[in-house]
């Protein structure tokens, strides 16, 4: 991904250590994150220092490189720290598996991640072409390089498209209660591609208006019936596309579609701290008496996706 | 309603001063904003120090009262102030009838705010048999005493239900960009009602989960064919709750019923300061360049809505 004109990775090992873009301080600050204990890729991961479902998968490989010495119990620590997005789970078991064949661990935690930015480049070269000039996408959350090392899920048709010539215009949500919005517009404006915020209560206005062409959103895992699981408010806005007529898709590498969730129900969602609603950029915009819910992710059922947008083409149905 | 214990009205007159509970500065501070001037009005109304439309409408009843010297300037400036809620142009015609007809315009203006609180009074009368033990009610913005003066139109029937003993939950969107639902949790504890905030992104989910088995709302304006505007991210909310089977009502005074428009797309819908959307109680939380949009309410189309709740009875289609 571009930032501030340069080539960079969401993430990247050095001498030991994993160095992260810290997405808690965009877009206001970039700074980066070094972690040299396997306690500070957990804390990466928990904090969401590190977020996104192939960016987390990437870091605890890599955090699984850090903590080879105790393999097993770094695996424990690591898959406790998110219960939602299945490229957790799957980098964690490819390290075991290098482990149990004796292979050298940084070699496959690079592997894993060349594997992962692969994907993301032929999502981008798949999708982009659902991208028509002068079109109006919205997506949700952020999907970008940021979640995803290089390139982005969702984000990279729009690439793709953009490098491509094609003009266009986005629409992002911005993604209560953490504002992963914002992370998209910022990587969106390094790129040079028009976009605009909007409260995640206005996208369906938008809709309505008829001012939303296609909505591409990424998927945090991926049921076999193709039931999926994302960021908190994607639901809502399927159910209002399919309303609007509005094709809709999800883009992920096949590393998200989880073998062994029958549908969406089976997919565990989690609940965060309330505080992540209480608190803006680290300002406290809510009494402490109030109640609240804070559910991260919620299950959009497959009759809702127009497309799934994988490193393999872009697919109609899950077929696994 | 209840304040901390004592009968409170989120506006009043005396001594030529219109007295309004400041709704920017809740559920922080309890401040009361006064008014003795009709540009003080204005900027009341438009930096929504006064809030929703039953109440919009009677301060700008007592704004005519206080610029009655120039009755016709006055009803001008006012009527410039928002231009989606339908009260507004109703207490302002309202106030000009009684010109034409030399009456006494505080007496007009008292008895303009008496109907609206008989209203909403009758409002939660018709719509508290909606309530059933051990329901769980999601509503969407502030449609409370405090946009109504006194009782709600969306928490009326609330009032009423608990007041009469029923026991049961709600869930308030926090309603980005400028979080009324916060007023909503604000009014529910000082009437002792149950109630949890939760971000917009999640109501789909809760519906999705069997959390929600009734929505209420309130509306700004009500057009013939009962598609009405209310707050953005009503549409969404209403949308999500017909796919999954919950009842969805709005509730509102004849008062918000314009028979001038024919259907929803002739609502002329508020586009607000984007720094609407940047700025959290006084904080800046996104950076100056991001472009953003901020359409202040949406349009539901009528097939959405299972009832209108009005001084009248619950209405299952409009009537006028």
């Amino acid at each position: 991904m571009m930032v501030e004109g340069e080539e960079k990775k969401a993430l990247w090992f050095e001498d030991g250590k994993l160095y992260m873009i810290d997405q808690r301080k965009l877009p206001f600050n970039y700074e980066i994150y070094v972690a040299d204990s396997v306690d500070d890729v957990v804390f990466a991961i928990k904090d969401m220092v590190v977020r996104g479902a192939p960016a987390i998968g990437v870091a605890a490989a890599y955090g699984m490189v850090i903590g080879w010495d105790k393999p097993l119990e770094t695996a424990e620590v690591l898959r406790r720290t998110r219960p939602t997005a299945y490229d957790l789970f799957y980098a964690i078991d490819y390290m075991l598996e290098a482990y149990y064949n004796n292979e050298d661990p940084l070699e496959k935690a690079n592997e894993y991640m060349e594997e992962c930015i692969e994907r993301c480049r032929r999502i981008g070269l798949h999708g982009e072409k659902l991208i028509e000039e002068d079109m109006q996408v919205l997506t949700h959350c952020n999907a970008g390089a940021l979640a995803t090392i290089d390139y982005g899920t969702a984000l990279a048709p729009m690439r793709v498209a953009w490098r491509n010539g094609k003009k266009f215009k986005v629409y992002a949500d911005e993604t209560r209660p953490r504002m992963q919005g914002l992370l998209t517009v910022w990587e969106l404006r390094n790129e040079g591609i028009p976009c605009t915020l909007i409260p995640d209560n206005a996208a369906g206005f938008l809709m309505e208006q008829g001012e939303i062409d296609l909505v591409i959103v990424g998927a945090d895992r991926i049921a076999r019936n193709g039931d999926f699981a994302n960021k908190i408010g994607t639901y809502e806005k399927a159910v209002v596309a399919k309303e609007n007529n509005i094709p809709f898709y999800v883009a992920a590498p096949i590393s998200t579609f989880d073998k062994n969730i029958e549908n969406g129900m089976d997919i565990v969602i989690e609940e965060r701290n309330p505080l992540e609603v209480k608190t803006i950029q680290g300002k406290q915009v809510m009494p402490d008496w109030i109640n609240v819910r804070n559910p991260a992710f919620d299950v959009t059922p497959a009759k809702y996706v127009t497309g799934y947008i994988t490193e393999e083409g872009v697919k109609t149905k899950v077929e696994l």
